[in-house]
């Protein structure tokens, strides 16, 4: 299954908490899509919000995300991983 | 010990042994900043490269990048995870 990398900007001041409500409306509706959203990192500072997904295609990630309500800004499958 | 993603811009066309190589060359310098990479994954498409460390400070994982050659374009200290 190929792997994406998408990223979420403007996330300044997001808390633990906040950040689990979003991954848990995620994984609530990731299976209807065929995704499964591995991980995610984010830095509060920054605002960035890294998530890693295994996914059939970019825009089934992309809904994944429209449909939890927070719309990811870049998404990239990440072909190569170490 | 804090986490951090760093991203690299520009590396469209990058290879699995390009990657590799330079995985290899941040490994060979990192314990001498305490530093350590855990996975990095690449888009040759975008020419993304998104890697993830343990480190002690966002300038010890600047230096191990500069040290193998590879500087990075962004370094974002990941508080949170799940």
């Amino acid at each position: 299954m190929p792997q994406y990398m998408d990223v979420h900007h403007g996330m300044k001041g997001i808390t633990a908490d906040q950040l689990k409500e979003a991954h848990d409306a995620d994984l609530a509706v990731e299976k209807e899509e065929g995704v499964h959203f591995v991980h995610a990192w984010a830095d509060p500072g920054s605002g960035k919000v890294y998530c890693l997904s295994e996914a059939p295609s970019a825009e089934a990630v992309k809904r994944v995300h429209e449909r939890a309500g927070h719309p990811a800004d870049e998404i990239h499958q990440v072909q190569l991983s170490i």
